[in-house]
């Protein structure tokens, strides 16, 4: 049985969620909510859970697996059909190499905990907040845009003919930007790629306001 | 033949130098300096080998793998023997997750380019940036150090009696502490399981100071 603690708005637990679909695996949500009451992520039961007190976590008959990359790759080794990787290592390491890019050079920059401290410890003001939320996403999206509009394994997807690893990744970094009302305009194939997936049920059903707890 | 475009400092490079010693793998450095003539990252030619112009990237045969997570993934995959992951699928997964509390949530955030916005952008002063650089580590170390406690598997190393890519991702993570001198007392077990990898050839030779570049 999987259960995963996910919050409706969260990225990364989105991203999770858009796999679980994919692959037609039935989990049980347990929403963890970021901002209620201090971020109920902060509770000691949970903190035992995931020391690291992020979202999301995937419980496995009992044992917690963190991390959604790690969450991601370890729904692919155990459930490989259909698959969220390509069968040739290099397509892999680009697929992985296109997740760390959003996995590791944007969205963390732009997490709650980063924009709290920008705030309360800085005294960032919020012009000056949202410029650094925008900077990190067109940064991030300028790349990736330049990857995919070059790279001939580029599909209807970011990798190929179906969904990848890549594309879980992509989508859920598209709705904060769209959340932003950071204009997409100069990332066509990142726009393009968004609206295929969106036409699968999968991602239809893994996005923030299909969720239990969606406000 | 494998070339790695590397920065004796970048802990990114340093994970990957760590994982190509450990598996005795021949390459060629090519040195990328970050810092000289406003970062040599940004020269056209690079940044048409890497549009994030970002490092390290691997030249495999005059095709490039980039990111750090998505390189040692690689290497894992060509050349599996000495393995850097374990042989169950939750243990990889706990080994990746750790990878990614350090690759995701520490690193990126210390990053040259971020510390530089912080300065130039948003005209944060010295001790407050160091204040910054202190507080992602200490706030990630904190959470890894409690994990390395809780979990069976760890040993002599994150995960076990041999290294993995968790140590890859640690040791470069430990450097860059010691070189802001962030004290280390409150993690007896990253201290020691840092002691113990660098007793290894491997982890020498992938130093920052034993590089070709090193300054």
């Amino acid at each position: 049985m999987l259960s995963l603690y996910t919050y409706f708005r969260s990225s990364a637990a989105f991203r999770v969620r858009i796999a679980l679909e994919w692959k037609g695996l039935a989990y049980r949500s347990i929403p963890v909510h970021l901002l209620r009451d201090g971020g109920t992520q902060h509770t000691p039961e949970y903190a035992a859970r995931n020391p690291q007190r992020l979202i999301p976590a995937l419980d496995v008959d009992g044992r917690t697996v963190t991390q959604s990359l790690a969450i991601l790759e370890y729904l692919e080794e155990t459930h490989p059909q259909p698959p969220l990787l390509p069968p040739d290592a290099l397509g892999r390491a680009r697929v992985r190499a296109l997740c760390a890019a959003i996995a590791c050079d944007i969205h963390p920059l732009n997490n709650l905990r980063v924009l709290r401290y920008l705030s309360s410890t800085l005294g960032i003001d919020e012009p000056q907040r949202d410029a650094w939320y925008r900077h990190w996403i067109e940064t991030g999206f300028d790349a990736i845009e330049r990857l995919l509009q070059r790279d001939r394994p580029t599909g209807p997807y970011c990798h190929g003919e179906t969904p990848t690893l890549a594309d879980c990744c992509l989508i859920p970094q598209v709705f904060n930007a769209n959340r932003y009302r950071i204009p997409l305009d100069s990332y066509p194939t990142i726009g393009a790629i968004h609206d295929t997936c969106l036409r699968l049920e999968a991602f239809q059903r893994a996005a923030p306001q299909a969720q239990p707890d969606a406000e």
